[in-house]
């Protein structure tokens, strides 16, 4: 039967990589509906994506593509349907809010495991959607202690990815390793300005005539992981902090949707510390 | 007890209008909170909003805030507090269900009556959230006759606003008439361009680069009533109109709640066929 | 001697067009740089722009591309140097004077052959930059004869496209079938809306909260040809239809020479009615 | 004869100062034709910016005025007319261009005392426009003495603000004091982010999805007065640091070209390390 599978590829730039590729695709019959490259010239690297129709065995397409792309390529052929993401969060909705919108109405192209919170003010919300709520509430613990639950709850479940839906805590280099290239988070402010706490008070502070958000995978150093998406919402001289907090709520929900929706249709290869978005 | 109340004026313009107002407000030893004003030269109309605090009673400061102005003027002394509104809908769930996280967030400003749809889609979403869903189904019946059932329903509510969040329906003279100034509706392009039916598709054909949303008061022209907030998204080449119509629901729901929240908040002026946003 | 080409093709679409196409680039050992590609499944048709390195001869490498590539095929190998552009103006300098500033710092990639304009206005300003000004009245004559006198000094040029840097007067079907997708004209409205003489009046009477300019290439129909560009500006009630023409000149301009970059660097396919940029 | 005057007024808060000051107005006959207000509950600071019309003179206008609001008070008469400015620059052409064909259309709303530049690189640019350039270099001398040739220069000129229109050059404590609130700069990238040297590599290895420009009053600390405007412009991976530069240049000269408009029409007030504009 005819598939529909996304190749991507990531390996050391080498010439005649798109040749040696697309002909691969030929020799088979498949039909390219959709294909994007892009070489990073300043550390020699070649990442493709394409979307191929035909019919084939997918493990002998990935041995055939293997032998034909330098050594250290990651192949990745991969079917689409959807993923599995677990949320977490604190006490805000809307950027939670919104994911669940998306998912009542199959527009997210995922499965929610569950959503995992240190709060349980997000409860009601959850489980009017009919899907598991956990509280694991961090009171009286140190960080370390937290996440050992947190993550003795995540091993129960298969996902692809944790997505920090305004999950107010910073994590641990142990709980970020972890789940390596796994987490993407919302920072609710335009990186690298105002990294850290309060970035809202912090832009009040300076008086910038714009905000933004960032979407950004979670690496150790906070608020420093490759960014997936950005957006910027003009403020000015009229607004307190708090408005601005209530301003940037729609920029920060918006962008994480955006950086999601790259992320779980394969649109994302995380280069170095950048990302590159096709 | 002190209260704070928003005084909105909209009046022929005059010599010392913000003197003589102000005037009011000083003598009772009223304290202002926030303070706008402005004039449209072209037809001399002179419109403020003002935030006071202090002691008063409501009805005395209206008639002496009367006998200073204009004899044509619009006053009102609101309290704030939540308004009541009405959804409309027809089967997608962006807009309506951005505005039910806002309201169970307690984020809206506004107690929601009901919603009333021509399907029974969003039934489902909707009850989750308590609040009363009715399904007013329009197949095989007039415009008339199924404005009329919808009509008899409305009725049985109090409410300031009704807003249309993706309401497919074409509405008649004689409801629009009924409701006068009181219909907010969200048109998924960047009006005057693509009014009318699926402006996805128009503006796919056109090969625009940006897309667009506008919130706008709903008046006997389609499409034609006064504009309360745009916003654009940037498109290429590669979107479908499908695609273009996926990518326009975010700014569509941005758009209606960012209107919404200023009609809530008596921010906005109709003027003519325009609007005045303070 | 190496070289560094543009290869564009335009052909209907077919398969295993990558793979023809780069076994002709990987047979002769030359290097891809850069590599784009897009299919108009609606219509059938492939597009590609490559950048290659390499030895080569340029009529050879033509040659064998059409041989493997559908007959209707539109090749071009460009070597990049900087193309030939005529002005057309009026009175307005902002977008001449962008585009003049450009040229002058070496930033355009294009020589101005010369400015060409209805009025006399300009004629200090383009003189300073050692360019040739040609003032060609309109008055008492007929938009024909106007444009056969503009249409003779045209011929004394070799050009590549004609800019209409805010040249405000309609054009005939003979001029610009002369000039088939020659033209670029700056059009200070968000098309499609408010085509016509005065967009910033029109825009103002609708009360709109953006305002917008579009780049295109000028067809029969006014304003209706493919879009290259667009940008918008956000306004509000306090600006007057005059503020909101100076507000639009700035978009005015960044987006001419915005489209006029991309036309340069052959970045852009017309395609139908629309563009594809790559 | 008639006069119209911008009235900025900058005050500790007090009860009535609309009143007591539209009662100025009022009872000297005074026409309104804009007004605008602020009041910073921060630090119960009150702004003011009116333009009034009619007969007046102007010094029994301010010590009217001065006798009804606290004594701190800074109360400014301006008549509206062309400011002087000096432009500071380097090498760059784009925003020193921009200004020089705004000035040539009398569309700046400002006289260009002159041109100082620490290379002479631009000189042939600026002489077109029949304002005087100077070349102050600064090669085998300290800072301070290369500040000090160009105060001394700067003396013999009347100015109303300095412009560094991409001055890339840090001035002295010394320098700014001298010249405290005078000198606007654009600095390019979107403050806080990227301060000092190469914000574009900065940006560019950051990986980030958009960049940007800052308008700001120099202060003492590099990139950190107060800010004026700032705009953004998309990015990708597709764009090295000189593409991003390249791209940059546009936002550059257009932020700086609105807050040196906002500057000069006397709509900005300086409010601690922050602006407010009317």
């Amino acid at each position: 039967m005819e598939k529909r599978v996304r190749v991507l590829i990531d390996c050391k730039d080498a010439k005649g990589l798109v040749y040696k590729i697309s002909k691969v695709f030929y020799d088979r019959d498949l039909n390219i509906d959709n294909n994007r490259e892009f070489v990073d010239k300043e550390h020699g690297r070649f990442f493709m994506r394409t979307v191929i129709t035909g019919l084939f065995n997918t493990k002998e397409l990935e041995d055939e593509l293997k032998s034909v792309v330098p050594e250290d390529a990651h192949i990745k052929v991969i079917e689409p349907k959807d993923k599995k993401i677990i949320l977490m969060a604190t006490k805000e909705s809307h950027a939670l809010g919104d994911i669940l919108i998306r998912h009542e109405d199959s527009e997210l192209g995922a499965e929610i495991a569950c959503v995992i919170a240190n709060h349980d003010t997000l409860k009601s919300l959850v489980s009017k959607f009919d899907i598991p709520f956990f509280h694991i509430p961090a009171d009286n613990m140190s960080r370390e202690e937290h996440e050992k639950n947190v993550m003795k709850l995540i091993d129960n479940f298969e996902f692809d990815y944790i997505v920090l839906a305004k999950y107010m805590r910073i994590l641990t280099p142990t709980f970020v390793k972890a789940y390596n290239k796994k987490i993407i988070n919302i920072h609710h402010s335009f990186l690298p300005a105002f990294i850290g706490a309060n970035p809202y008070k912090q832009a009040f502070e300076r008086g910038v005539k714009i905000i933004g958000a960032t979407a950004h995978y979670v690496t150790d150093d906070l608020d420093e992981g490759p960014i997936i998406a950005q957006d910027v919402i003009p403020v000015n001289h009229r607004l307190t902090w708090r408005d601005m907090q209530r301003a940037g709520r729609d920029g920060e929900k918006i962008v994480l949707s955006r950086a999601l929706s790259l992320v779980l249709n394969d649109r994302v290869f995380v280069n170095g510390n950048k990302t590159i978005i096709f």
